[in-house]
């Protein structure tokens, strides 16, 4: 959008006034911008003592979203949040956004207005700037691809190499209500047993997930977290990642996992496990964080501070143990570490290893 | 790929491998690196004294490249140049890159591995590093979407903006190359009529164009240049777009742009008009930019130890006066201002306003 406007696709002139239109509605640019949307790059100043925090996410129709169960302005809120929430998970600050698209020739300029509106949407409370981008035709499916730029004060990025032997492990928000609003917007039966309320809740976390950028920053100003990611693919793959990086193992009380009302009174109506809701439901864009211990008291203090829950739900333990959860019964199993699938099934690689409820 | 390498897609595994695979040879990071691929974001030093420079350009199947014209490791490079060409635009240097890809079931990790090959061979020799982005399935076709960062000392970046009445204006090396080249691939007939040497210069250009990062360089160092652009949509677009933000008019010398042998050989060949192959003729990733009057003598004596061609093509002129081409017999026309096309006609918009041959 703002590199070369009208470098591609069928209608070059209405896509020249869209870029235009697109420029005026959500391109006003404000401080650290000298130039934004119009020309081959956008140029900003990057704020001394901080490092630069960069990070790209795509999302494609048919893999990450369906209109069916998404509007475009949703899918364009809840593409930011996955960007936004990238930053959040190193401690950052967001501060730009780029946004790349290819749109195919069934969508009106309208519609595409509305998927900026969404990305705005989550962006705006954050002042995250939207400073360029491509627009294209596109031959196939819609792709949407995000750019964005943060800071955070320079050595004190959070990352998902640090967690040590003893550390606590925290999760912010409620777990598995993003998988639950999917199914239930995918109609899944049952629905009808849950109140309007907790539908809408579920619904509501599914296609307005928030990035967690207040706790990621009270995490970097007091120097309090070992290693932190956002559960994008289910808190089962997040946290192996962070254990993979830090070369430790890990074990999580099922008892403590965060799950909402909503989230009980879904699994309830459908027979299925809350539990695996929680360790395998993914797009929820929580923060995972470890702690030491010595410093519990001081997170417990701020997380109640926070503008959301912090849990604690199990300890870093060393990397021969493996990824194990206690159940209720005090008993330990080994974690199955899946994957986030964004439909159909809702998991992958699940089925084999199948999860004590 | 650095954020979420398992995010999507619907062999979570093999992806994950692929990835790890692509970071151990492509992602390998030196100076102003903190942490590459394989974190929530890559996290970098800016430089002291530079202001940051930032640019999203995606390529989609079908519309940027057919693969019936372009090898996997040809489209790797030309989008990699696409961007690399953006931040020489803005007389600047080139530091970063980050690749989201979106790859339909029927591509190995082997066709893969050659995208990024060709990405990292026109990234190498600038220094430019691999820090990130994200890898997905796609239900339809190939999508690429690069980001590049990169640094030009505090406000001397070159915009759009700045050219003034009276200013020369100037283009680096041969225009019309690239799709006479695309035109060759098609196999259009007359190709025979041309030397092997000339069909392998044009395809090259159509295939492994050179983003003028030098000359994007020498223009900022110097302080010379008053606008600059790259071509990319052809002369007459990007023309356009320097005079609509600078408000002004130009005139070009039609006897005066720069054509190579091949380029003219390839127009004799095809009975068709050179001039609108270098007025037209998109994906050239020459510099365009403008300079003062006063300071040609030293433009020239720059031009003379730089890399590439430097030609005054034209002058800038009131914003009444349009676009306007002086053809060889001193008559001028009206500029037609198109927009390139990547494929099929090479032109779009065109065909209403003829261009004088």
């Amino acid at each position: 959008m703002s590199s070369r406007p009208s470098s591609s696709g069928k209608s070059t002139l209405a896509e020249f006034r869209l870029i235009e239109d697109l420029r005026r509605r959500f391109g006003r640019t404000k401080h650290g911008v000298v130039r934004g949307i119009g020309d081959d790059t956008a140029i900003v100043h990057p704020s001394a003592g901080n490092d630069l925090l960069l990070t790209t996410d795509l999302v494609t129709e048919g893999v990450h979203f369906r209109l069916k169960t998404a509007t475009l302005r949703d899918i364009g809120y809840k593409a930011a949040v996955a960007n936004l929430s990238d930053i959040a998970a190193m401690g950052g600050s967001p501060e730009y956004i780029l946004v790349a698209v290819a749109i195919p020739p069934r969508y009106t300029p309208r519609s595409i207005k509305q998927l900026y509106r969404g990305l705005m949407e989550a962006c705006r409370p954050h002042g995250v700037q939207l400073i360029g981008g491509d627009t294209s035709s596109s031959a196939y499916g819609l792709f949407l691809s995000i750019t964005v730029a943060g800071r955070v004060p320079r050595g004190r990025a959070l990352t998902r190499a640090g967690a040590r032997i003893g550390d606590l492990i925290y999760v912010t928000g409620t777990l598995g209500d993003s998988l639950a609003g999917l199914q239930l917007l995918d109609a899944v039966r049952g629905r009808e047993k849950l109140s309007l309320r907790a539908r809408s809740f579920l619904t509501s976390r599914h296609r307005r997930p928030t990035a967690r950028i207040e706790t990621g920053r009270i995490l970097t100003r007091h120097g309090l977290a070992t290693a932190a990611i956002d559960v994008s693919d289910g808190l089962s793959g997040d946290l192996s990642h962070i254990c993979t990086q830090s070369e430790v193992g890990a074990e999580l009380n099922a008892a403590s996992l965060p799950l909402s009302s909503a989230c009980r009174a879904f699994a309830a109506a459908q027979g299925a496990s809350g539990l695996r809701l929680a360790l395998q439901g993914g797009e929820d864009y929580e923060l995972l964080f470890t702690v030491p211990a010595s410093a519990q008291a001081r997170v417990e203090r701020l997380g109640r501070r926070a503008d959301c829950l912090w849990t604690c739900i199990g300890v870093i333990r060393p990397q021969s143990f493996g990824l194990r959860v206690r159940d209720r019964d005090g008993i330990l199993r080994r974690l199955p570490v899946t994957s986030y699938q964004h439909f159909q099934t809702g998991f992958k690689g699940a089925r084999e290893v199948p999860c004590s409820p």
